[in-house]
């Protein structure tokens, strides 16, 4: 059975992760059989090595840097990490289970996370103080430190109050309203970029859909907003991806 | 038979500009008739207002900004503009055409354009000039004017010289390095985003491709350069979408 690394929190089911989340969703939607292991932030890194799971870029300073989501298959004996380099793999090693990449389409599947990362950057001032609110000790304090030396301000200065609040989530309206765009052209025959079908990008949105709403609640006003936005989309969406949600 | 309004040049065929060529080769790939008519730069407002062909944006100080590719279908009376818009309007109305969005992918292909340009946007301070050079002398004039208040600098001084031309010049490739990385994904199963089958975001790198023949000239060194790059990549992706490089 394929070992998940995952990050945990303090919400039901632990997982909250957007970029552990789109590798959580492709096992789901394969039904590959998975089970978690969770690992807090500050043990990443010494976990990974020990482990020989390959990094997944460089550091400033040129050291490697190890992140999850990060799979082991005792069955091929594979490490991999980064949620889209796993989805290939699965993609590849169970060739009998749904597509991902439906249509030999992970070549224009690829470059989607660059334009919605483009238009989703600003909300993460919103989603990296509320994802600090449910980390355990370890990792908030972990997160804390390296988010506030990335940003250069402290997580309170980092979420917009006040007037600046409701126009910067104005912005988030916007950004998501571009990608809502995308979605319009699918011929009106499903919820999905491709129509009646998932695949990789949807499981990537819906990823960024299920942190709002774990990191948030489902009271908090602003994730009812996002569920009204756009006729609905994103709340179509995350319905058609809602069975692909388990933690296992 | 579809008119093509397209902007002329001195080379032999006229045609060069990347965004007309985008819609040109979804023209040719579907092998729709059309006859083009040729629209110097500075005709192309009042042209477009007197057809009564839809502006493409608005310029900043608020007024619509009419810009080509742009057809006029006789059979349906529609006037259509920008290059998606026109690939969309094709693939809808003549449905028994090879398809520019096979497996409904036209979701997930109408974003391409911006991970495309934000590697390649390097590429415009060689592009541009170039494309100056081939101009007619009305277009040349409101290019160099149009260009230079939008870059705040000389044409002459967007070029880069000497050492900064070759690090210049090093960021392009980097740049079709990040696209090459997208197509290696497609399975090794032909020249293209999807494997065997060209689609929309294969003749849009291919539009820039031609851009960068034409303006150039094949004995250009750059040009010879582009096309060993990246095992020959861009080489076999031009060779098997000649054959749509037709001008009507």
């Amino acid at each position: 059975m394929i070992v998940f690394y995952d990050i945990p929190s303090k919400v039901p089911g632990k997982a909250w992760s957007p970029n552990t989340w789109k590798a959580r969703f492709v096992l789901n939607f394969k039904g590959v059989p998975y089970k978690t292991e969770w690992i807090e932030f500050p043990d990443i890194e010494p976990r990974c090595k020990a482990l020989e799971i390959p990094p997944t870029s460089t550091k400033a300073d040129g050291a490697p840097f190890y992140t999850l989501p990060a799979i082991h298959d005792p069955t091929t004996g594979a490490y991999v990490s980064e949620s889209l380099s796993i989805a290939e793999y699965l993609e590849k090693t169970y060739p009998d289970t749904p597509a991902v990449f439906p249509c030999n389409t992970l070549s224009l599947q690829a470059p989607f996370h660059l334009p919605f990362r483009a238009y989703l950057k600003v909300y993460f001032q919103f989603g990296v103080p509320a994802a600090h609110g449910v980390l355990n000790a370890p990792s908030a304090e972990y997160f804390r430190r390296t988010r506030e030396a990335s940003f250069g301000k402290t997580l309170e200065e980092l979420l917009p109050q006040g007037d600046r609040a409701k126009e910067e989530w104005a912005k988030v309206q916007e950004g998501m309203g571009k990608v809502s765009q995308w979605y319009e052209k699918n011929g009106g025959k499903g919820p999905f970029l491709l129509g009646e079908t998932a695949s990789w990008a949807d499981l990537f949105v819906a990823s960024y859909l299920v942190y709002m709403r774990i990191t948030w609640g489902e009271e908090r006003q602003e994730w009812k907003e996002v569920m009204s936005w756009h006729g609905g989309q994103w709340r179509r969406l995350l319905e058609a991806l809602e069975k692909y949600t388990t933690v296992h």
